[in-house]
């Protein structure tokens, strides 16, 4: 492990050490001639010995060493990070190469790890099959403007004129039309996987490379079949996240988000709401005064409306339904009155949309007149 | 589910029902009157009834119809695949949005969703941590003609002079870097993504985007130490997809790699050989005059010397270690002899070269003479 912490004192020498396989740290007791120059903090030490069970009331285990060997040494005074200090994520991401070794860091590696984990276990527990569906893809699936384009470098100084795929080939936006293609066949499939958005901008919610889920199931009849996985979707992954990783969620209540603990519970423990669009553009009108933009039947909701949403529902996550059809794709099913269709968002605190859905339109003439349009 | 059989007789309509999950497909008895010109091969229908314990001897239960609904017709003349009959591999590529429906690619895809999550739980049990390393990368591992650029779309017709990410950036080829900074704050890590090689190449052993292991230990010590985990990363999961797939697995027994079921079972069942590259040479060197190309010291190995070490351990899986340093990337750790590293490859029968890992040089003293060079 690295060394966290030293206590040299007459009789014994007191190292903390860390592994990164958990936050807390584990004590070693040692004699003082085990002290060396080489022995900082942020070195790496081999130590032989046993483990006791601890009088301390901090651990339950203690590690005795017989012998203890630096195998990797390290200068604390030019190492960034400092024994017992805590550093801004700021400061932190100037030292890529270093920065897990934090434990807000290595905590928060440590969550995304369990985070995976549980959304496979969740769709494998629940008969889904994991398809790999293709990051370089010749389909331009939300328009061109906001696509990586895929070439081998050129091997000459000039331009290769051809393309490496013949066709020109991108890094995908989605999986999802591979994804319906396999429902067709094997009835409930996902991806989780990286998605690319060449989107110029440096916001919290933008990234041009990030981890999406996305799922196809075939049979459906209601929005309620998807949305009532998604609400599975999003509170099982969770109590597997708070049962596996109570230390390291506890580091981000206590030092990055406070009173966030109270806002998962609320989702936890709440069954998300359902309302139509048309229903939340009537919560919406009734506080218009207090709006930028105004809310008005046939238009997208807006930051600060799906904010008010949420607030209006008791800060518990609400699905918003039968969208107008003109603020959704052409795949989505019609409804029967002509003017909303089968589609859906996601709203939780604090992030907006989490996630959204549709009943896919199976009916052939109504398809193909929508394309022929 | 889908249609793969329809038999009606005088009384009773036999129906072969499919939804992908697993191979078997579920018998429905229902009556004459439930046919229908819709009701053809490939069609989806929805069923109501209720399930019975069958007494036909080759399956467990069947389906008793109280009502068949058709749900999405399929002109049966028209579908590329036709019931009972076998297609072949390359008749089936040419309809990729169809092919999931064939008994071998649904299998497939089954097998493979496994494999991965059997990975997962491999790695995951044995306390590593899943890092998303990053797939956009600007790091070059291994030489430039290899990869694959990524840029914005160009959003005028002249060519952007400034690349999207400031640098140029390419598709990742590894996530070794990446994995060996948080291996030295996590101890163990790995990523499981694809990863993507601009190789002009049609053959069997090279794609463009495929799915790869990489893993980095903290603390080892010998080349045991990372073998032992290849060893047991290959056969649990290997025994986890044996044991959770085992019809779809006979249908490639039985049809697509005959005598494969012995190759598996022998890698299952035999401690994993260790040699030298010293004693690999020596082993071809005698069988030298049968190679096209002559075994020698210091050369990399053939597939032809691939596949003979592997015959001479009698089809069972091989570690050659211990390779001359010239063969090797320059953070392989050289042993004592000051000829050979700790590095080395696994060879498995029909396959060749399956994995390779070497001991990270830790001396900083001989990594920086080695860069200095």
């Amino acid at each position: 492990g690295w060394v966290r912490s030293i206590r040299a004192q007459k009789e014994v020498l007191f190292l903390h050490l860390n592994d990164g396989s958990c936050l807390a740290h584990l004590q070693v007791v040692g004699t003082p001639d085990m002290g060396s120059s080489d022995l900082s903090y942020g070195s790496a030490v081999a130590v032989e010995g046993r483990l006791f069970p601890s009088a301390h009331p901090g651990q339950d285990v203690e590690f005795h060493a017989d012998r203890l060997e630096v195998i990797g040494s390290c200068n604390a005074k030019e190492f960034p990070f400092k024994a017992k200090k805590r550093h801004t994520m700021e400061y932190s991401r100037q030292f890529p190469h270093l920065r897990a070794r934090t434990n807000s860091f290595a905590a928060l590696l440590r969550i995304r790890s369990q985070a995976a984990s549980a959304i496979h276990k969740f769709f494998q527990d629940e008969g889904y099959i994991e398809v790999h569906t293709p990051v370089i893809s010749s389909n331009d699936c939300e328009g061109a403007g906001e696509l990586f384009q895929v070439e081998q470098i050129s091997q000459d100084s000039g331009k290769d004129t051809k393309h490496f795929f013949d066709v020109p080939a991108f890094l995908t936006v989605s999986g999802q039309l591979q994804l319906e293609v396999m429902a067709s066949a094997l009835s409930r499939v996902y991806v989780f996987g990286p998605t690319f958005r060449a989107e110029r901008s440096l916001g919290r919610r933008h990234l041009s490379e990030f981890y999406m889920v996305e799922a196809e199931l075939a049979f459906t009849q209601q929005q309620e079949d998807v949305m009532e996985v998604i609400e599975m979707m999003v509170k099982q992954p969770t109590e597997q996240i708070l049962a596996l990783c109570p230390e390291d969620l506890h580091l981000f209540y206590k030092f990055v988000s406070p009173g966030h603990r109270e806002v998962v519970e609320k989702i936890l423990t709440s069954r998300f709401i359902r309302m139509t669009y048309t229903e939340a553009i009537q919560i919406l009108t009734k506080n218009s005064e207090n709006f930028q933009f105004k809310p008005e039947w046939g238009h997208d909701l807006q930051k600060e409306h799906e904010r008010h949403l949420v607030r209006h529902c008791g800060s518990v996550p609400v699905f918003v339904t039968d969208f107008p059809k003109e603020l959704k794709p052409f795949y989505a099913r019609d409804n029967d009155d002509d003017k909303t269709v089968a589609a859906f968002d996601l709203l939780v605190p604090e992030v907006g949309e989490l996630f959204g859905g549709s009943l896919r339109e199976e009916r052939l003439e109504i398809l193909q007149d929508r394309l022929d349009r």
